[in-house]
């Protein structure tokens, strides 16, 4: 299997609901370095998983509605825990409605799977890896 | 799949028998920078592979008998080569007992697998992924 | 000169004041891998600059009223911007108040200077350099 | 699964054909951060994947003839767009060839696959995994 | 003393003169991460060494000159050995003469000094710093 | 001040006397990751501060007595606490010893400091700066 992966990063404010979190119930945040990684079995005719720059613009659009933002406010994800685990879920499936609907092009279409992973701190980090499709192999 | 990972480390010291490790036949040592990582398809009704601060504690508890320890007197541990990659099975193997005992609570049966990676130094590190229950898929 | 440095974390969510600082004037959040570094020109008795775990355990100490807060409403910070060189800064004053108070002990006092460095993100990062006693050289 | 993971890094020059590259089409370069790793189900009765030593050698060995090299030049790799994701796989031949021969002696008979990841930047990585025997799970 | 720090990063090719340098006198190339630090004695009313935003846009316009080139056929580079130190000395000058210029604004005319780092591996790097001036303290 | 850096590791075992060591008085190991940092006012005439394999040769060399031991029985480490700080400093002597007697040539006569720095772990590190005559500044 092949894989590109590209970084980013993203800063929120959030807070989570639920005595499990103890201090983080409290409005905290984080700084996420993103990582997306495109899987696929072969490689195009130039050589390539997807192209390195869609690759990195379509994330940095992905990202774009959460970044700067106090994550209890935004209306889509109102009521959830934004755990790192979770986000990496929401952005899965962000990234994948977009490559779905051509934003990589035919190349996108040929991808077998995506993991998405943040980087909460120097000690923790988070991931979810499925099909584009959603499916968990 | 989601992953949670968290991050903690050993010093130890040990040496290894057989002559295809050269000079780490001697009495040496090193620092494993060692993650743990969680693995689960679907995450709690709290949006959680596992509780992190949870995972973090149970992560030390398992390494504390072999931080700042002479690996060649552990008793559980005598007439083994505690190589890298070892040392991520015995490590996974705690952490699995302590998972299947419920120090992790009900979260920590719903894993799918757990992955132990030892970061000896900047350019060599090994790992041992496997089921709780110790299969390897 | 010899030099110490420990590494921790803080969580926390700021907004900024000023037509400069664009989409960050949102309230949003940052991890700041936060690393204090000692600097001594000789070594004590025991060969140390100061003693790691008590440097671990007060950088903690300074670090836990701003841990999984909003420093918007941290009093002693109102009115301020929290950027990641102010926090750096203000981290030294709280840390070397601690240590003129005898935190580190006799080895504190032997101190030259002390750096704080703050990592915001992979892509950028921030420090303040002084005297325990506040002066820059 | 083990793993055994080394590391190596190469500095080479190349250009890129195809208008979907850009800048890139110019002659450039890069340094690539090599990262070999080794699979196995079970260990060695010394506790090993591999030897490292030897797994260090042979991934410097497969390097040599890229390194400082421009890649346009290099016959093997003629009319090709030499991309981070096509030099994962075409590393990942030539050290499955070593290996298939018995570079890594018995051990290296025993794997279940390998992984080349190449490091282009901070921003970007890219990686090829396989069996010795060229087939991809 | 204050500093802020900002990553960026070229990818280019070249050759050095000089039996010195064996194998690197072939052309080849390397990915340079380049960090550009900004220091001053004490922060702007906003709380700021230099506006981060403006910084790393500033950085991007200095090193585009040299990214995706072939260093040997950039004319003001001729003749010259772009070393991994001398190409921090020469990224150094150019982005001096831009905060001279006032591409910082008024807080580019405090800074103290300007330490520009460039990461040719992860195993070795090289720096040059000095004062906006081009004086070496 | 130009500078060029390299890095390489070595794995020992040892222990500390003295209460304030707690755990690290019993026979333990570490992994230090070495980087030498070589700073000199100006280039040479090849635009370098010191040759970068000479300066990676002198580095493995000085470290070979070192790496793979029990420092507490190294001869001329005895009754010493082989601290991180401390083994910068003494590495540091080595090198300066090695770059005075010519070791890496006219380059390393007009080395204005060297600077030696040791990664215990990704959350402690310690680092000795002086000339290569020994003077702190």
């Amino acid at each position: 299997m092949y894989s590109l992966t590209v970084r980013d990063h993203i800063m929120i404010a959030h807070s989570f609901k639920g005595a499990i979190f103890g201090p983080a119930q409290q409005l905290h945040g984080a700084t996420f370095v993103v990582d997306a990684e495109f899987r696929r079995p072969t490689l195009s005719e130039d050589g390539l998983v997807v192209d390195i720059g869609q690759a990195a613009d379509l994330l940095k659009r992905v990202l774009a509605p959460l970044n700067y933002r106090n994550l209890d406010e935004v209306p889509e994800l109102t009521g959830r825990n934004t755990t790192t685990e979770f986000l990496a879920g929401h952005i899965h499936r962000r990234l994948s409605d977009a490559i779905r609907a051509g934003a990589l092009g035919p190349d996108g279409q040929q991808l077998a799977s995506l993991k998405i992973s943040l980087h909460e701190s120097h000690t923790a980090w988070a991931a979810f890896e499925a099909s584009v499709a959603g499916e968990v192999a």
